[in-house]
């Protein structure tokens, strides 16, 4: 029968923040380069939304439990709009690191600025507004969220 | 033994310009959209890829080919630089399309407006700006490409 | 303004049959390739996947409907088993053709074969076992869609 | 200016040994979700590519590098057959941990058994036939490969 060893259980990688930002390692796999040799571009937007994740999972905030909430919390985020600058190509086996912090929290939205570097090298720099949504909608950002992201 | 029928042959489809502009008909897929019940933000942009991707082989550019020429035309377009407003979600089975024009042909990079439409709304508007690279290297669009670009 | 040209309007492309086989055109763009050069084979799955959403849409069964269905049509099909060969490579700006033909449909699951053809080239080879489910269990195929499956 | 603070660096997460097996944990985000709200079919792959390329690099095989080799070592992994078992459904947060093991090393082949876990269930199981190409031809896999494979 197959079981997993008792030992074997780990949890997959989350971030840190140093200095009041967020910085989430990742790894280039096949998955993301294209035949260009490098990555694909939209593939930087998926490395950025798992440093968001984790970043918003570092202020307790876990957003597959809140999009089930049946409180006032029950809200989505979503990417209203994003600027990318894209500096410098990542290749496969790259170390990449995300930074991610919060430039303002208005409102009804976040707005976040994220970069992709490769040890000292910036290769990539986004702006990205984030808007609270319920059921499509927009919604301020309810309190205990403001509470979790500003602490 | 299997054997394709002789009148299973059929091309994927291409897009068409109207007014100058060029458009590109995209069909929403499991495979697009993410638990949120929408697409997934990222995945717009490889929609307005396709967009761009088909827009420069209706001007008879293949993308494979100059990858592999071995003339002053082996270049690469890359993506430098995206503004991207999300205005509205699409979903599942949404048949939707990619409109993309030129808004400036400059020495080294071309600039590109794309909008993803389902019937008359506007989803997705995006500026792009397209640096031509050999061997990682921006350099000046060839003037054969440039006449292709502009005819 | 922006307004859509009145004639810019298109539908995505759907596939047609064939001596009872279900055809669907795909093309490879950028996306879809690794640094290989070829196509990541993750991604010939999801061509499968939307040339069986299209053979399902030929027999007018619309997935995003029918998940939102309030009766007994309302059912997924997921994906149980799969077992693939990978025979030659698709580069970056092939013409594809998806084949997808019913092998057997059982009470509650459905099995498919799946080739994807490039010219008279065979790529890739696929079983695919899908089973239908409400709230994530099995449950037998309503009447009403297997009627549609074998008409 | 904008400056990596010097104890922001961190190694993207690697897996490990345990009985001759090797893990590595993945955690799932938005992008590998689908409407469904469960992870999309072919997203297990690039789960599992990811396992596979870590445990490779645990060999101190690191596919980039091979890639751009100018010895005999210089060749690729490839998926040449894949059979799968979708047992469960992961979804978004989801820890999961992807488990590898050779179980036959053969002269130009491997096949490797993987599979997937949220603690203590299996989610995924899979064969996974692997064969060592060189310029798009198979080759057998080269001594000095072997002996990091066995070892």
């Amino acid at each position: 029968m197959t079981k997993l060893p008792i030992d074997a259980h780990a949890q997959p990688q989350s971030g840190y923040f140093r200095q009041g930002r967020f910085y989430f390692p990742v790894r280039v796999y096949y998955e993301d380069t294209d035949f260009s040799g490098a990555v694909y571009h939209a593939n930087y937007l998926r490395f950025m939304e798992r440093g968001r994740t984790e970043f918003l999972r570092a202020c307790s905030l876990h957003q597959g439990q809140l999009s089930r909430a049946e409180d006032e919390t029950a809200i989505s985020f979503v990417v209203r709009a994003m600027s990318i600058d894209f500096h410098k190509p990542a290749h496969m086996d790259d170390a990449l690191l995300v930074e991610t912090f919060m430039a303002e929290l208005g409102g009804a939205s976040l707005d976040l600025e994220q970069i992709i570097w490769r040890n000292d090298e910036i290769l990539v720099k986004a702006q990205v507004r984030i808007a609270a949504v319920r059921s499509g909608r927009p919604v301020r950002v309810p309190p205990q969220i403001r509470l979790k992201l500003t602490k």
